[in-house]
């Protein structure tokens, strides 16, 4: 594994050369993990003049959920554990010679580059930017190897949650009960908090779990994954409490199942962005809930839970092969509940046989 | 309740007003909480020169876990989801005519920073600084009440798991069944994950669950917390497994014990930070373990869990009254596991009996 990390760190050095700077400061614990193979708490990175080094606030230790550092990798920790990584980073990449160093200005505090700047007063700060994040777009068959087991655990998880009772239970139980689930089935953790949401509340986005107890009738929608390896993916269902779904309930059913399949069916390599959020989008914007709409009806999932690229109205960009994304449009109608359907897929050619689908709990409107 | 958030929000106006700005943006969700009564997704709170201003991405809901808006305060919702309430914010108090804008630069990025100054170019922007974490350390008797009944479900669901079977359960399980008991009591969640550490891992502060199993003869140390309305507490214990515990365990519970209750003596209004440290930092010095020792014996809590005062070798300051603190010091041998004694205490005079104890389960040496 020691030389995908080598490889990556390669390839961000070359951006950084290429924009000018002599070195980087990677601070953002996703970046840092995935180009360094772990990221101990508060470490970061520093692709430095002569040497990289991986600075951390105490040695890392072997948790194998949370990756292993590069071995390639020197590690440096701290004299003092109250320290600041990043401003020791910037005062050795001083000392290798740097007089540039590109930072993630989008992560770093203004008082933290502040501190940065005072300890090297030599090095020009500039931006590294989202470079990072761009490099992880296109997983490789590893990540999405990792993506792949942890979407067969939220599967499972979910699959042994419809065979129990669920009428009288509070949507928080529910959730707590699905994340151990999750875990009894080998992943590292949630990979978000898990969202349960019942009668009105079905429907929503990210709705947190309150202590509202399912009832006879209610909608039930459940977002919830896996964490594995760090790899984090997502899955959306929602069900119908009782033996027979209202009409209404049918219907709005069926209107979010065609928005996601249409979404689903436009991915491919080369697709724009934004032509996958329009695809689900419309379906719904016809049947008049465009109102209802969220800002985005998928995104990117990797290390975190949302990344680039975003499926959006204003998205820019195309998909590539290898961009594990979900698609997750959803209506909620207020006062009454909603649906959501969530998949994550690998946008993948059409040679390959198209959009891999990792998620593959059944998408029929199960009346439980 | 109204009026609590009106009356910090003139106190950190009073501030602003001597450092010299006259509008203040406070963007660290727990400052907006403090401030507003409550901090939705992305939510910030203006102090503007005109008004002050809860602007938010999407409606405040109502969750009671998280808190309801201060009805005293106007909300104003961004057009467009995707917005950043803190760039729209610069623009408004730009708009109601202020000339600077005293902002968080140990919570901002670069990059927010750089955009708040482009939307708001007539604004000077100067450092708020942690003025809002300096309210927040000396707490009221309602936020005390709240760390109370957080304390209290903390010793609830600690006590329930000690009448279960543990040999044979792995850290992983313990601490999901501990989080589950903990919502199950009332919190609104875990107040930081859970931990729980077995034989070679007992001891070990902030020590992640893994998949090791209790066994006979381990040291079993578990740290907790209860969020009961925003606030969060902390409870830590050690226990042994079996019947007969070892000399080298007895020896060393009872060493961390002496040192964690010469910490807790030590508390009281006026008392330096650093020597309620010394207090307990000096029993383990004495007996040989000052390597092992960990930055800190203990730190403030309150809306977060890490918060001012920290109780470490160079802290500066003193204690007040009504602030809580933990008292936590430790010994991890490498290999073979150590001890952690933890408490939630408040503050108080010794005309009012001394410090308050939140956290009650017993800290004798429990063999299970």
């Amino acid at each position: 594994m020691s030389e995908v990390y080598a490889v990556r760190r390669t390839r961000l050095r070359e951006r950084c050369t290429a924009g000018g700077s002599a070195a980087a400061l990677v601070t953002r614990p996703a970046n840092v993990r995935y180009l360094a193979g772990a990221a101990p708490q508060g470490a970061v990175l520093l692709l430095g003049k002569r040497e990289d080094l991986l600075v951390c606030r105490i040695p890392p230790d072997d948790r194998p959920h949370e990756g292993r550092p590069d071995e390639a990798l020197r590690v440096h920790v701290l004299p003092q554990p109250s320290g600041d990584p990043a401003v020791a980073a910037a005062g050795l990449a001083q000392a290798q010679g740097a007089d540039s160093l590109a930072v993630e200005e989008h992560h770093l505090t203004v008082a933290r580059h502040r501190a940065l700047a005072s300890v090297a007063p030599r090095l020009r700060l500039t931006d590294l930017g989202t470079a990072v994040e761009q490099l992880r777009v296109v997983k490789d068959e590893e990540e999405i190897s990792c993506l792949r087991i942890g979407a067969e655990i939220a599967d499972q998880a979910l699959g042994e949650l419809l065979e129990s009772i669920l009428v009288g239970r509070t949507e928080r139980h529910l959730a707590l009960e699905l994340e151990r689930r999750l875990v009894d089935h080998g992943a590292d953790g949630p990979a978000f908090p898990t969202s349960v949401a019942t009668g009105p509340n079905s429907g929503r986005r990210g709705h947190r779990p309150t202590d509202r107890r399912v009832e006879e009738g209610d909608f039930l929608s459940v977002c919830l994954g896996a964490a594995y390896r760090g790899y984090r993916c997502e899955i959306g269902r929602t069900f119908v409490i009782g033996t027979s779904p209202a009409d209404w309930q049918i219907q709005l059913y069926d209107l979010v199942f065609a928005a996601q399949r249409a979404g689903r069916e436009a991915l491919a390599p080369g697709a724009a962005c934004r032509d996958v959020d329009r695809a689900a989008r419309q379906v719904l914007d016809s049947a008049g809930y465009g109102e209802q709409l969220q800002p985005l009806t998928g995104h990117g999932v990797g290390l975190e839970i949302h990344e680039d690229p975003q499926l959006a109205p204003a998205a820019m960009g195309k998909l590539d092969a290898c961009v594990p994304v979900t698609v997750e449009p959803g209506v909620h109608l207020p006062g009454r509940g909603g649906v959501r359907i969530d998949d994550t897929l690998v946008v993948r050619p059409e040679a390959d046989g198209g959009p891999e689908l990792l998620t593959i709990t059944t998408k029929e409107l199960l009346a439980l």
